[in-house]
C-alpha cells in the first residue's frame, strides 16, 4: 500500500484547476510531498530490516536440542539406550556422543558464546561446554535462543544432556573429572527447579575455624538447618560419602558373621513387656491394651538362641525415650545385635567381635579409603585424623583401666562406672601407650550392668561383660548372659526396686526350657560411623535422625 | 564289743554262790546263750558282706566321666579344643575320640546294659551308645552308676559327650547320620532340664487328615500353643529349617541389588506424621507430643531418591494397626523396600524386581533344596508342592487378568480390585497357562493405588502400578511415584477426604527441590518365606509374630 500512494503523489495533475495555487506554493508542496515521502520510505526500509531480521532470528537452528521436558509418565515405552554414568567415562569415549542425565551443579557464562557448566552425579562431576554455534559446521549448532535457555537453568535442576566427550588440554580444576570435558549438542530440563533453601555449596562447606570472623560463622549452615532440610544436604558429596560408608559398615558386618553360620533374625519392635529399664519407654496403644517399643531386642535375641540358634544376629531399630539432647545420643538408632552360645569362656565371643571389628575397619578403609574415595570427601568437610586400627585388638581389665587413669591424675572409685570424659581419657592413655583408637575393656562391675549379666565367677564384685571404644566412646556393649532361671531369677530380686519375675515369664522359661551358655553384644552403628569419621554429632550419620526435639523429616 | 561280751559270758563263776542256780538250770541258760551268740554271729556276718558288698559298689569305675557340670560362669580360660559340629562328622573321623554338646532328642535303654540315645544339633543328629563295662579293657568304662545318671537325664536336656566315632555295619534310622554312631566314654548334663510343656517330636508333626481320628487331632499341637511355647517349637528341624531359608531370602535380595549399586538405608519408624492412612496406624506418646508408627518408609524411601541416591533398600518393620486375624496378616511384619530413579519406563524396574526374584527363587532352591535339605525338612510337617519358577516371568495387565477371570466365569467390575479369592483363582488360571507360581499383574486401575502413584500417560483410569503374586498371593506391590509437587498435591486434594498438604510439608518440599522419576516396591518378606514354602500361616513364618490377640512372647 505504501508503493500506490507513493505512485499516486508523484502523478502530473491532468487539468488545470482555476482555483489552482501558484506554482511555487506547488513545488513547496511536492517538496514537503517528497520529504514525508522519502521520511516514509526510511520508516519503511527500518521496518523491512527489522521484520527481516526477526524472521531471521526465529529461525532457531537447535529448536529441537533443548527445552524443558514433559513431565514423565513412562509415555514410551520402545526400548532405548541407558543413560551413561559419569563415573564410566574413559579415555574410550573421547569422541563418541553420550547421553546422561545429572544435577546442574553449576554454570557459569563466558562472553554470550561460551556457557560452561559442571553436570554432578553423586560424588562424580564433569564439565560441560556449551558453545554458539549456528552454522559451523562438524559442530553442534547452538543457536543464541538455546544459549540463553541453558544459562537461565536453575541449579540443582536435572538435566539431560547429550554431548561428545572431548579429551582437554589442561586438567579441570573444578570437577572431579579431570581429563575429559563434554562439549554439549542437547540439553533439556527433566525437573526444572526453584532456587533452593539452602546451596549445596554452603552445605558442603567445613565448620568454620574459631577465630573465624562473624560472617563467616554466619555463613555456615548449622546442624538444626542441615537437617530441615535434609533431602538437599543428603546430596552433598559429604553425605554420598557418609552413607556409602555406612551401608558398608552393614555389609561387612553380615559377610563376617554369615561366613562363621550366623543366622539373621528380626525381632519384634512391638513389645508386652519392657526389655530394659522403665524410665526410657516409649509407650504405645495397642487396641486395647498398653504395649512398649523394644528398648533392644536382648530378651528375643536370648531366647532365640535357647531356641537352638546358636549364632543369631539382627540389624534393626532401638528405640530410647531418653531426654538426652548429646551429640552421640537419639531416641531411635541402629542397633546391630549378636548372641551366640559359647563353649568354654565367653572370652570366644569378645575375641570373635574384635576380630570382626578389625575386619570392618580394614575393610572401610580399603573399599572407602583410595585416594579421592568417599572417606577422603568426608575429611574436606569434616576433618580427622585417620581412624588407627591395631594389628591385634587391645583389651584390659576394667580395673586396669581405673588404674591407668588413677596414675594420669583421675580420682575414681573402683567399683563404679566411667563418666564420658573419663572414657575419652582413656581413649588418649590407650592411644599414647599402644597407638590405637580401638580397644576393649573387660570385667566391669557387676552392680554397674544389667541383671542378666554373668557374675565373674572367681570375684562377684565383677562381672563377665565388656565395653569396646573407638576413639575412647564405646560402640559396643555385651556379656555372657546368666543362662540358669534360678540364679535369673535371684538376680532380679537384687535390683532396686526389684523386678517382678512374672512380667518376665517368657524370659525366664526360656532358661527353664534349657538355654546353652551364650553371651552377646549390641552394636551402635550410627556411633561405629560417628567415630571412624569421627563426626562431631551422630545426627550426621543418619538420614533423619530422632531426638527429643525431632521427629521430623 | 559283740565278741567281749561273747567271751565274758563263756567265763565260769570262780566262788560258788549260795543262792547259785541248779546245773539244768545253768544248761538251759548256756544253750540259750549259745543260741544268741550264734544269731548274733550270722547277723554280724550278713551285715559284714552287705558292707563288704556296699563298699565294692561304691567303686565307681567312671565317677569321673558323668554328671552334672557346674554352672557355666567361664572359670577357666585355659585354651582349649572346640567342640566337634555334628555336620563335620566324616568317615576320616572313624575311631577318633569327639566332644561334642547337643541335645538329648532320645534315650532308650535296652536291658541294663545299653543305653541308645539320639543327640541333635539343629538339623543334624547322631547315634550314641552307652554300654556298662566295668571292667573290660580297650572299652570305655561305665558303671552301673553311670548307666543309670545317663537313662535319667529328662529329654531336651543340653549334655556334653566324649565318644568314640564308630562305622554301623546297618544305616541307622532314627538320626539323619546313618553310617556312624558314637560310643559314649562320657556324659554330663550342661543343662538339664525339667520334662518340657510341649514336646519336639509333637510340634513336628505334620496337621492331622480331614479324616484323623478325634484323639489324632487332639494330639496336635495347635497354632496358639506353639507360639506360646515358640522357645520350644523353634528347636523343631522344621524352623531350623525355616529361619534359616528366611534368613536366606535376606541374604539373596541383598546381593542382587548390592551387585546392581543399591545403597542400604534405614529410615526412621517414629514418625510425625502419618504415612499411609490414618485408621491402621499406631500411636506413640513422643514426649510431649503425638508420634505415630511408620506404616511404610514410603514417604522416607522417595526423599532419600530425592537426595541423589538413585537406588535405595531398606529391610525393616513395617507397623499396621489393622485389626485383621488372617492367615497372611500381621500388625508388625518385615518390609523390604526398594525405590530408584528410573531412565525412560518404570518397566526398568519391573524388569529388575522381576530378575530379582527369579534370582531369589533359585538360589533358595539350589542352597535349600538340595536332597535332605531344609526345604525338604520343611515338606516333612507342611507338605507342598515345588514352588514354580519361570523361565521368565510372565507379566499381565490388570485388564488381561479380569479378562481371564471373567473367562472362568467370574462376575468383575474393570476397574475394582480383586478380591483375595479373586487372586487366588487368576493364581491357579496362570499356573494352568503358563506353568508359574510365580506372575506380576501391571497397570492397575488409579482409584484403588495410593495418591502418590503415577497416572498412566494414555488412560487416566489406570496407572503406572503393579503387584506380584506367588501362587496367587500378593507379596508385592509398586508403581511409579508421582514426582512432580504440583500433580502430587492435585493427587492429594482428590483423596476423598482430601489430605491436607501442610501435614505433609516436608514430602511434598522433596519434589520441590527436584527429584527424579522414579519407582518402586515394598516386599512382604514373610509372605515370600510363606507363600514359598507354602505354610498354612504366615505366623509359622516369623520367630515371634505379633497380631491383634499376640504381643508376647
Amino acid at each position: 500500500m505504501s508503493d500506490a500512494q507513493a505512485s499516486a503523489s508523484t502523478q502530473e495533475p491532468l487539468v488545470e484547476d482555476p482555483a489552482a495555487p501558484s506554482k511555487s506554493a506547488l513545488k513547496k508542496k511536492a517538496k514537503e510531498e517528497e520529504k514525508a515521502r522519502k521520511a516514509e520510505e526510511r520508516k519503511r526500509k527500518e521496518e523491512e530490516a527489522k521484520a527481516a531480521k526477526a524472521a531471521a532470528d526465529s529461525v532457531d537452528v537447535a529448536a529441537d536440542s533443548y527445552g524443558r521436558l514433559p513431565l514423565h509418565q513412562s509415555q514410551d515405552d520402545t526400548p532405548k539406550e541407558p543413560f551413561k554414568r559419569l563415573e564410566t567415562i574413559g579415555s574410550e569415549d573421547v569422541g563418541k556422543t553420550i547421553t546422561f542425565r545429572a544435577r546442574l551443579a553449576n554454570s557459569r557464562q563466558q562472553g554470550n558464546k561460551m556457557l560452561f557448566c559442571e553436570f554432578r552425579q553423586s560424588l562424580v562431576s564433569i564439565q560441560g561446554l556449551l558453545e554458539l554455534n549456528e552454522n559451523k559446521e562438524g559442530k553442534p549448532l547452538v543457536s543464541k535462543q538455546m544459549m540463553k535457555f541453558c544459562a537461565a537453568i536453575t541449579l540443582e535442576s536435572l538435566v539431560l544432556v547429550e554431548g561428545k566427550v572431548t579429551a582437554v588440554d589442561k586438567p579441570v580444576e573444578s570437577t572431579t573429572i579431570k581429563n575429559f570435558e563434554v562439549h554439549i549438542g542437547k540439553m533439556w530440563t527433566v525437573i526444572a527447579v526453584n532456587p533452593l533453601p539452602i546451596q549445596i555449596t554452603a552445605a558442603t562447606q567445613p565448620p568454620p575455624a574459631e577465630d573465624a570472623s562473624e560472617e563467616a560463622k554466619q555463613a555456615t549452615i548449622g546442624l538444626d538447618t542441615r537437617l530441615n532440610y535434609r533431602v538437599i544436604d543428603l546430596r552433598t558429596r559429604t553425605n554420598q560419602a557418609i552413607f556409602r560408608i555406612r551401608s558398608g559398615v552393614k555389609h561387612l558386618f553380615r559377610e563376617y558373621l554369615d561366613a562363621r553360620g550366623f543366622i539373621e533374625f528380626e525381632t519384634p519392635k512391638l513389645q508386652g513387656a519392657m526389655t530394659e529399664s522403665g524410665a526410657s519407654v516409649f509407650n504405645v496403644k495397642y487396641f486395647e491394651r498398653p504395649a512398649f517399643l523394644a528398648q533392644s531386642p536382648q530378651l528375643a535375641k536370648q531366647m532365640i538362641v535357647s531356641g537352638d540358634f546358636d549364632r543369631m544376629y539382627e540389624i534393626g531399630p532401638v528405640f530410647r525415650a531418653e531426654n538426652s539432647w548429646g551429640p552421640r545420643h537419639m531416641t531411635e538408632f541402629t542397633g546391630m545385635d549378636i548372641e551366640m552360645a559359647i563353649e568354654h569362656h565367653y572370652h570366644e565371643v569378645v575375641s570373635l567381635l574384635e576380630d570382626m571389628l578389625i575386619f570392618i575397619f580394614h575393610g572401610l578403609n580399603k573399599r572407602f579409603g583410595q585416594p579421592g574415595g568417599e572417606i577422603e570427601w568426608v575429611r574436606k568437610q569434616w576433618p580427622s585424623e585417620p581412624f588407627v586400627v591395631p594389628e591385634k585388638a587391645v583389651r584390659l581389665r576394667f580395673s586396669e583401666g581405673i588404674q591407668m587413669l588413677r596414675e594420669a591424675g583421675r580420682d575414681l572409685e573402683e567399683l563404679e562406672d566411667l563418666g564420658t570424659e573419663d572414657e575419652k581419657m582413656l581413649g588418649r592413655l590407650v592411644k599414647e601407650r599402644y597407638n590405637t583408637d580401638f580397644f576393649v575393656l573387660d570385667k566391669f562391675p557387676a552392680k554397674i550392668r544389667p541383671f542378666y549379666t554373668m557374675p565373674d565367677p572367681h570375684d562377684p564384685r565383677y562381672s563377665n561383660s565388656y565395653d569396646f571404644f573407638m576413639r575412647g566412646q564405646e560402640i559396643l556393649s555385651g556379656a555372657q548372659r546368666v543362662h540358669d532361671a534360678e540364679l535369673l531369677k535371684q538376680q532380679m530380686a537384687k535390683v532396686v526396686p526389684p523386678i517382678d519375675p512374672s512380667i518376665m515369664k517368657d524370659y525366664i522359661n526360656a532358661f527353664e526350657y534349657g538355654a546353652p551358655p551364650h553371651a552377646g553384644a549390641g552394636l551402635g552403628l550410627d556411633r561405629i560411623v560417628q567415630f571412624f569419621l569421627n563426626l562431631p554429632n551422630i545426627r550426621l550419620a543418619v538420614a533423619f535422625p530422632r531426638d527429643p526435639g525431632r521427629i521430623e523429616p
